[in-house]
């Protein structure tokens, strides 16, 4: 077996808040930015991989990754759940978390570099190769730890026994996977540009947009209101408040935009309330949905459980990598929870459109009522950008967790 | 007014993993940390505080500290509510956490050093600095985001304006806050240190030692019959897992401990799962202890709405400073939960019974089966080490927040 040898680290931050691309009620300037990080094998493989923040303190994580150094020489290239228990069990480093924030982060994007390694020395994207494995392998990568009052692994073994799988990956390769847009719907476009954009992700073929409120509730019922003239009746609004409210404040908000056919509210209130969005879920009739800063399948188990929310939307770069994200896709199809990832910032498209389709092929084998969130930008600097026709995102076929950057990316934005 | 013209940082570190002081289920080898910092004002006063780690990714913690240096120049010293506001609100350093894991910690640190120059400056201690200032300019420096749905700011100031505190002072002054002793429990000691430290525990006016189970359930109840033996029948004991356990398993496990008249059972499950530990509490006869990994506020509010603890353990260095643990000890006032603060580690000791000794003048009135977590080791490394006699904690004198480390000492074991 080879081993990883080296490991390169690359602070990339693009200048995103001098167009306010990404800006929210939260998120007035982000600087969208990637921890980055290439692991080197003994052959001269690479597995590549990331955090995706929006700037500062892109430098601590980065220096989170660094950390882990000591691991890589050891790790398992073959048995990514033991490498994972190594990274994330690590007795000193986990008094940093457990299992949250900077330091989890920074051993996601380590396991992502090695999914990545791992899907490429197969010669298939990274969907494929997850569809491809037995249950049994693919419940190896899970750490069940925490979770066995909600999922055990015989569970988790049956969800994935699932018929069908070829014939969900033929309508994979034919159709591609549902994505809606949140391109329109920035606090800092003005209603000219919103009314243009909400009108070309018609025209685009989406058939949900999503737009950011909770700065201004006048502001945010106008928005909606030219949203809603610019799309016609019949086509799906989601909006995401960020964070921003309060529990009771959030109910009156909501109640307050006057929309009962919303697709969902998103991020009403603090990430880690889960009994704060379970009393939000219970007031309101729209759908409530969360999971971008989901620390993990700790939270994940719980928000399932306590029927806090109605979608849950994985991030690819929030939890410790591709298995920790396996398991909160186990959890949510016992839960019979829908799975909409949220994507955007830099390369979170291009690496959660493996997981959403490995769900699909896998796991959950519907993709009715989920789409993948979109956002147009940075996509070039990705050795295999998504390619997103007529609403929705096309079945990647190149090997690898669709997480490499362009290396003249990398010179060019490096800090 | 002044303001901060410097941060100086220390990656300490103290070798503790060689004599096996601190091991436990989880953490079987710890090197006792601090990432350090010193905040220097243009007058040349200092103020110092700290985050406590156990070894590895101790510079990570350091590199987050630092990533908060563009704010120290601006940060109004006279409005530590604001300060907080600023570090924890910074829309970019947001997204590392929220409001958890090292940046979180990292900005406890910061807040923890600005509180002890302002206890300095006032001459004072941080308990009686704290136990001095008017339940306005208490909750002023609290943040009720997010919280408003458990506890609003006027529920709190009605809690701050509960009379005799000036009574409650004198009798800290008189006969400290009681203290219980982990001294013995590790569980990298022999049966003959157990039995050796726990006799001493009751020579040295203890009322209530730890031990640390859920390695091996056999040695477990051995070495409780061994504690028990030494103590006496009247003498509490708690019992701490770290985390050990999922929660079917800590139900089985505390069961056949097979002992009723545990003081409490601490940490049986992941400190994230609220839903567990109520869980755990509902099926066990034992009170539930946790709080030395919780993340901060929303997490504290969500275990008290869920009676899923009996117990608070509040730590000095977890949470985003002094500003967070009095909305932590505001919560539990409010839901009527005792706190039994942690400690040990480095400086923990120190740190802590500050806010403990506040808690009891100005906000819960009790000290009522109440104990400050005692462990004999690296005190001699502060200016002001804690003082235990006769199984209490006695009221520091020494202007500050406890947090300062001696020169020499930061010189002797800095990385």
């Amino acid at each position: 077996m080879s081993r990883i040898v080296a490991m390169r680290t690359h602070d990339v931050r693009f200048p995103t808040s001098v167009l306010l691309d990404g800006s929210d009620a939260m998120n007035p300037d982000p600087d969208y930015s990637a921890a980055y990080v290439r692991l080197v094998t003994d052959g001269g493989e690479e597995g590549h991989g990331f955090v995706f923040t929006i700037g500062r303190g892109n430098d601590v994580q980065v220096a989170a990754i660094r950390a882990l150094e000591p691991h890589l020489r050891g790790l398992p290239l073959d048995d990514l759940g033991e490498a994972w228990r190594r990274l994330v069990h690590d007795s000193q480093l986990r008094w940093l978390g457990p299992e949250k924030g900077v330091m989890h982060m920074a051993i996601g994007a380590v396991l992502t570099a090695l999914w990545d390694l791992r899907a490429k020395r197969a010669g298939l994207p990274l969907w494929r190769l997850l569809s491809t494995m037995e249950p049994e392998e693919i419940v190896d990568t899970v750490d069940f730890r925490y979770l066995t009052d909600a999922l055990t692994r015989d569970e988790a073994m049956d969800l994935l026994r699932r018929p069908g799988r070829q014939d969900r990956i033929d309508q994979l390769m034919r159709t591609g996977y549902p994505a809606y847009t949140t391109t329109p719907g920035w606090l800092g476009y003005d209603d000219a540009k919103l009314d243009r954009l909400c009108r070309e992700a018609v025209a685009d073929g989406f058939t949900q947009i999503k737009l950011k409120v909770g700065g201004d509730l006048e502001d945010d019922r106008r928005r909606l209101a030219i949203a809603r003239a610019a799309v016609g009746p019949d086509f799906k609004i989601a909006v995401d408040a960020n964070q921003r409210w309060d529990v009771p404040q959030a109910i009156e908000w909501i109640a307050a935009l006057g929309d009962p056919h919303l697709a969902w509210i998103e991020e009403p209130t603090s990430p880690d309330d889960v009994l704060g969005h379970q009393a939000i879920r219970r007031a309101i009739s729209i759908p409530v949905a969360t999971g971008e800063h989901m620390t993990g399948r700790v939270m994940a188990k719980q928000f399932l459980q306590a029927q806090a929310l109605d979608v849950l939307q994985i991030d690819a770069t929030r939890v410790a990598g591709v298995n920790e994200n396996i398991a909160m896709l186990l959890l949510a199809a016992k839960f019979g929870v829908r799975v909409c990832p949220h994507a955007g910032g830099v390369g979170l498209c291009e690496a959660v459109q493996h997981l959403a389709m490995f769900d699909f092929v896998a796991v959950s084998g519907t993709r009715e009522d989920r789409y993948i969130e979109y956002v147009d930008h940075l996509h070039e600097h990705f050795v295999a950008p998504v390619v997103v026709e007529n609403g929705n995102y096309l079945a990647p076929a190149v090997p690898g967790a669709g997480t490499e950057m362009r290396p003249e990316s990398i010179r060019e934005y490096e800090k």
